[in-house]
Parts: structure tokens; C-alpha cells; sequence
């Protein structure tokens, strides 16, 4: 393999676009673009370059094949590629490497750590970029790969990536959860929800420079029972959100009690 | 008053530190700085300027008083100054104007939304301060004031003003506790927390365009059972995140079905 490659994508949803742009940006060339849906396809292969199809075989020039369809559908994809020859990858957070046995010989596994969501343009220099292969020769390749789009490359069997996966979820998806309960509670009081940008900004700072423990503050960080009795009296008319409450707030109590003590 | 303000604070710790050095950097006056421990009201008079002391009389050519005691004593601070003459505000976000009646006859609230934890240096400029006073005239006072330091300047009554602080605590500080919790999990796997930074970054950057609920991903917004229980095996040797992770996936599912339907 040159240090440019020539790959395939199966799949070209926002994970697969988004992939195969940052590739394509770097130098590297798309073969193929497949998916099930023959308009996506067309108007990635549109954006990258390559040939693109629903049901097409997979051109055996590909120097890796990356799998970006949603986590379910990998067994399936690997089942019906079944291919000793070329390198194949998944780029799933919680789908074990073992998903390409005994179908494959040559697989790894490229997981960008990053939630891709919208159609939003991502620099990936700095996504963290979690990497497993099969055998010595397959990581060198897929590690030439990943350092020619970022500057965070880890290398990281199954089980730590799933850890690190559900560690992502807690922190990034559950706290999206309760910024957005949050929103939800201001706009129903009729305030601006932009209103908290600087505190969220301010948070991730220095979440950033001391972690999420050190940079804690509010009520419950100060073990003030009298404000939280008179936020819990506050949502006596929303009741789920008063369960919620209550229940984050006992938890951040007993989370630094145990961490005090 | 002239457009700059000779200015008392009562409370040099955190708060009481931030909101002089703001008021200073702009031109203000410090006149007085009172504090319990005399050595931190010498530390801040040095930075501020003014005289300093534990039981000083207020000066009278203060132009406003700022209380920035922890919500506790402010009760006490009232009875203490007890005063007819000079404009009081207190700098909380979940006390009632109220605790100024009947000792005072001209008082308001002064309310930056920001936390103030470590000794960091902070741009007032984009923090909203919350405003409320007696009077239309003394409105005008801490109008001018507030106006002087930041760009984000809101006009809002007590009721109003707890709703926001609560909104703010359940976006801000139990965001961080999740994001604490997750830290805690990858450093208990032998992870760097600092992976997280780039998609938290990007949480954040996704929420201020779109709104957190637009901005949610994961495993529970896509109602993906077979993640989630997942999840929950792997957490079961630690039953208290385990519980957790449980409540809020369960939450989040009940949050989107309810808003899709």
C-alpha cells in the first residue's frame, strides 16, 4: 500500500459521508460508495469521487473496505461480503472486532470517537481515533491511515473501546439530557434559553483544566439541603422533572461524600 | 450619580472578588470592602482599592452597596445595615428581593449567571446579570451599573430569576455531575478522561446552534434497547452507576417519546 489508499465505504450515512470526506480531503481515493439506498449513494460518490451501487461487488483493487453502516447491520454486511483477501473495518464504538470471525481474515476495527449528527462539516485532527486490526500488518495500515486524518490516534481492543464508549455515553449524551431538560424547564417559564451558554461555556472550560469533579459547584455540591428543598417545593407542579431532580441530587450528595470521605 | 459608581461590598470571597475586580477594570470606585476575615478584605482592598474591615460603618458617599455574602447570611447582613438612605443589592440567584423589607428603602438584586468557583480570571462582559430593584429610579442605577460590565443585561423578578437559577442548575451542575460520572469510569478503566474533550466540544458547539434536544444522540434518544441492556451488563459490578445509567436511559426514552408524539 502506498501511503495514500484506495478505499470502499458501505454505507453513506452521516458517519460514512463524514468519514469518507476527511479521507478523501487527505489525499486518499474512493473507490466505491455502497448503500442500500442508490440516491445516497450517488450524491456521496457526487462529493468524493468513485463508482457507486446498491448491490455491486466489491472492487478487489480497495486497499480497505470500511463498514459505516449502523451497529445492527454489520454481521449482516459481513456475511454477505465474506472475503479472505481484503482488509475490512467497522468504525462502531461497541461492536466487538469478533463481529469479522471466522468470515474475514484481514479486519480491524476504526472507531471515531464523535457524535455525527447533523450535516456539520468536523475537522477530525482532533476527534480521537480508537484503532484494533487483526494482526500486526493490518494495524500498520490502519494506523497510517487514521494519523493521515487526526492527531489523537489510540490503539484499543473491544473491551476497552466499549468501556470507553459507555463512559462517552454518561458524559456526553446524559449531560446533553439534562442541558436539554434544563432548556425544556426555561422555555416553559418563557426564558431565553441562550441564557446559559456562558455557564456551559464557562463548564467546559474548566471541566477541560481541573475535570468535572473539581469544577463542580451548585446546591448539591454544597450539600444545601435548604436550596434543594426549596427547588423540589418549585417543581411541585412537574412532577417528572421533580423525581429527576431529586434523584440526580441525591446521587451528587452521596458522589462526594464517598469521594470526601 | 456621575456614569461611574463609588461602590461597597460587603463579602470578599469568590463572588465578592469577580464582581470588584469587574467593577474596577470598568472605572468604578471601590469605597469599602467588609468582610468577616479581615486578612481576605486586606487582600482584595489591595486589588480593588478602598479601606477595609470587619465592622466598619458603611461609608455614605457610597452610590450602591453590593452584598456578596453566601445566600445564608444575607438575612443577617440586612438586619445588621439596616439603612433608609443608600441602594442595597444582594448578587443572589435564588433569595427573594423580599429579604430587603421592611430595612431597606432602596435595595434590588444584582444576579450574574456564572459559577465562581477557582480563582480564575472572567470576562464579564458576556455573563447576563439579572436585574430587579424598588424602583424605577434605582432600576436605573444598577441598569447603568450592570451595563457598564456586560453585554447581557436582563431585567427579571424574584419568581422569574429562582426558575432561571433552577433551570441553570439542572443544565449546568448536574451536566457536570454526569460528565464527572463518566470521568470517573474511564479513569477507573485506565482511560484518559481527555478523550472526551473533542466531543464534549462538540455537544456544546451542536447545543448552542440547535437546542440540546435537537443536538441528543446515543443509544437511549434512538430508543436502542439491545445497547442499552448492553450497557447494563457491563455495569454490573458496579450496581451504583448501573442504577443510574438505568434511570436517566429510561428518562431519555420517556423524554422523546413524549415530545415525538
Amino acid at each position: 500500500m502506498n501511503s495514500y489508499c484506495n478505499f470502499v465505504i458501505v454505507g453513506a450515512g452521516n458517519l460514512g459521508t463524514r468519514i469518507s470526506i476527511a479521507l478523501k480531503d487527505t489525499g486518499h481515493t474512493a473507490l466505491q460508495i455502497i448503500n442500500p439506498n442508490k440516491e445516497k449513494a450517488r450524491i456521496l460518490s457526487e462529493k468524493v469521487g468513485g463508482s457507486y451501487g446498491v448491490d455491486i461487488e466489491i472492487n478487489n483493487k480497495a486497499d480497505i473496505v470500511f463498514i459505516a453502516t449502523n451497529d445492527d447491520s454489520i454481521p449482516d454486511v459481513v456475511k454477505k461480503y465474506k472475503n479472505k483477501d481484503l482488509l475490512f473495518v467497522h468504525l462502531s464504538g461497541s461492536t466487538s472486532m469478533s463481529v469479522f470471525n471466522p468470515d474475514m481474515e484481514n479486519y480491524g476495527v476504526f472507531y471515531p470517537l464523535q457524535s455525527f449528527t447533523a450535516d456539520v462539516d468536523l475537522d477530525f485532527k482532533n476527534i480521537p481515533i480508537l484503532l484494533e486490526a487483526s494482526s500486526a500488518a493490518n494495524y500498520k495500515i490502519l494506523e497510517s491511515i487514521a494519523c493521515s486524518i487526526s492527531e489523537k490516534v489510540f490503539k484499543m481492543d473491544s473491551d476497552k473501546r466499549l468501556k470507553c464508549h459507555l463512559g462517552a455515553i454518561i458524559a456526553a449524551n446524559f449531560s446533553n439530557h439534562f442541558i436539554a431538560l434544563g432548556e425544556k424547564y426555561l422555555k416553559e417559564n418563557e426564558l431565553p434559553v441562550e441564557i446559559l451558554h456562558p455557564l456551559l461555556d464557562e463548564m467546559i472550560s474548566k471541566i477541560k483544566k481541573h475535570g468535572a469533579e473539581k469544577a463542580m459547584t451548585g446546591p448539591a455540591r454544597r450539600n444545601d439541603l435548604i436550596s434543594i428543598q426549596k427547588h423540589i417545593e418549585i417543581l411541585k407542579d412537574k412532577p417528572d422533572l421533580q423525581k429527576i431532580y431529586t434523584f440526580v441530587s441525591d446521587n451528587i450528595i452521596n458522589f462526594y461524600r464517598k469521594s470526601n470521605s
